[in-house]
């Protein structure tokens, strides 16, 4: 792995199918009470000195009282990122300002910290007060369970995810260990869900940003099944410094294999999905036009149920096309799921009975070439199952 | 009715629950074998003489090809339209536009009158070969069945409707009568379905186009189901000029009636829908604005999943509000679920199951003040249920 700089490769300390955060960070995931199913709903990220982060949030109006918390230490050294489940502490007034405020100097007075140097995060239903109390009560109890493992961390990030999201990437001296949650309310406007990265590349706040920025701009960003944009999407990127000083660009590029690879992962955990889709957008004007396309497929409720029942209703995805560029030219486009191309040059074209057969798999990918130019995206999605709506039509956690 | 002319009343030649064409206008509808199940799927609307016509149409550009033909006659005067339902005839490339062609051919022959005073639309799946041998063999059938009974026409132009959709306004001397049709793909962007209104008004061209425009503005285009843009959205309006002159504010407040009533029932049998929702948004900047946030809250694939379940998860309104408006002020903001004030001034209100109560019925309202201007607007939606899902997820016809 020394003889290329541009192809990421897993984490070297991955052993026994389990990964480990960089030397300098250690993390624990316990039950707090939140969740009253008893599982695991308290995360805390520590590191023995302040560290380096950087950090992208939702744009919603609505964010919830720890994104400002957090966006505002931006550019300073954290030592620890607190995170529940089970309560997004979202659209909860002053009582939710005060709960990051007591959580934050819960967490640096069982540290020793600032509490200036704790970032909060939060993730679960909007609108519901959260007990601080529970989360300062659980701490000691986190504290003692500290270790490289990052296993029960991403396990108590979790809401609806099934399963744990984890991914590592090494390239050259860069290396990147990451987690995320993240199974619906899922648009592509910032991460739309929560992530942690860390490194211990030796980096300032400015290339850990530009690197942390680009990842999600061309992962997280391009990942949509709900079109539902969260109130607490926030990716956090930390630089522990205890490793080699690295190239920028390989840092960036292990960063974003790593921001791929949980985006990949989320979309197969979309909360009722039963299969990932991808769509691959060329010929657009630019790679902006590209994934705006892959994102208005992305986002169609018609095509994603297609997509689940195996009909290979193009028209959908041609609609979708359409109302999103109204300067499509029909007689440019082409549109293939799987390996058959179902329209070409203006018409319908090739096997439905093909299509419908690259349908039953559990990767679908669609591929639309739109003849506008060199913009290629791709852009992460999922069908859209009558499980979902049940998921949701009840109060969930 | 004559002391009132801004009080739409139901059209006057509605007898025994059925409603009537103007004066010189006939229609039938019959089944001409597009729709394997049989059912009537070839619609007629016939006048004497060629009739002042306006239309608005998708702006999708996937659009289908009657969709530019009806398009370019805009300002000519007509004698017929003729739709087909089970079949969109888009996305079908140089056959599609020679189905559109014989059509219209073989209907102006059956008339008498030149193919241009035609229009012909279509709706159904996207992307299916269109026998127009079919429509034209049941043509004469069709002509033979004409009468200035709206029903058949209703019924014939259904895809996936479970009723057939027709509504009446009387303004003044201003008489209107409309039907449409539409169930899912329906998206806020014109009509989103197709609507066909006539008046026996003695009207401009420009006078009807202009009442058209501003009816479809504030009803057909404040109606989001999935999201999803059609690609054959036609709403056109007939004045026969078989009755007096009108004065044009009258017209439009009986088109704009119509075309409501008309909007209300296409939400009220949306594809899955259990429950229709109107989402009434003021204080935003402007009229605009308003619906614009109107329209963010309706296309929630969550909100209307938590509606369907009767969960008054207001937090996904919130958050839909919060992703469209960026700038949104949650301290001056209010929700309220029915009568039922969840949010108030930045922080939770109410109780859920006084709201929860409210999601009960069928005819849910959700009210969203925020703060911001004089900008008011009523946008229509449905719930989000596992039959959508499931009717999407199979080919349909």
């Amino acid at each position: 792995v020394t003889n290329s700089s541009s192809r990421p490769t897993p984490f070297p300390t991955r052993t026994n199918g389990r990964s480990f955060w960089p030397e300098g960070l250690v993390s624990a995931g316990v039950a707090c009470g939140i969740k009253r199913s008893g599982k695991l709903d308290l995360g805390v990220l520590v590191s023995g000195r302040p560290v380096v982060w950087a950090g992208t949030f939702t744009r919603n109006a609505a964010a919830a009282a720890c994104v400002g918390y957090d966006r505002a230490r931006l550019g300073s050294a954290v030592r620890a990122v607190i995170v529940n489940s089970g309560n997004a502490n979202a659209c909860t007034g002053p009582p939710g300002d005060r709960a990051v405020n007591a959580t934050a100097a819960a967490t640096s007075e069982a540290l020793g910290c600032p509490a200036d140097e704790v970032l909060v995060c939060s993730t679960g239903p909007i609108g519901v007060p959260l007990d601080a109390s529970l989360i300062a009560n659980a701490i000691p109890a986190a504290l003692d369970g500290l270790s490289q493992d990052v296993d029960d961390f991403a396990r108590a990030i979790m809401t609806t995810d099934t399963f744990p999201k984890v991914a590592t990437a090494r390239v050259d001296d860069a290396t990147v260990c990451g987690v995320a949650k993240g199974a619906a309310m899922l648009a592509p406007n910032m991460a739309t869900m929560l992530s942690f990265v860390a490194t211990d590349a030796d980096v300032t706040h400015e290339v850990l940003q530009g690197c942390l920025d680009g990842a999600v701009d061309k992962t997280f960003n391009r990942l949509c099944l709900d079109a539902c944009e969260s109130t607490n999407d926030t990716a956090i990127a930390l630089a522990t410094g205890t490793g080699k000083a690295v190239k920028a660009q390989d840092l960036g590029t292990a960063i974003e294999s790593v921001a791929r690879d949980l985006a990949v992962k989320i979309a197969r955990d979309a909360e009722g999905g039963t299969k990932l889709i991808r769509i691959a957008v060329s010929g657009a004007a630019d790679e902006v036009s590209a994934a705006d396309l892959g994102k208005a497929v992305a986002a169609s409720d018609l095509w994603r149920s297609a997509v689940h029942g195996g009909d290979p209703n193009w028209g959908r995805v041609l609609s979708a096309l359409g109302a999103k560029d109204r300067e499509l030219d029909l007689n440019e486009v082409r549109i293939a799921i799987g390996d058959e191309v179902v329209f070409d040059k203006g018409a319908p074209s090739g096997l439905l009975a093909a299509a419908a057969a690259a349908l039953h798999s559990d990767h679908v990918i669609v591929t639309c070439e739109v003849g506008a130019g060199p913009g290629r995206a791709e852009v992460l999605s999922a069908d859209l199952s009558e499980e979902y709506v049940s998921l949701n039509a009840q109060g969930s956690s």
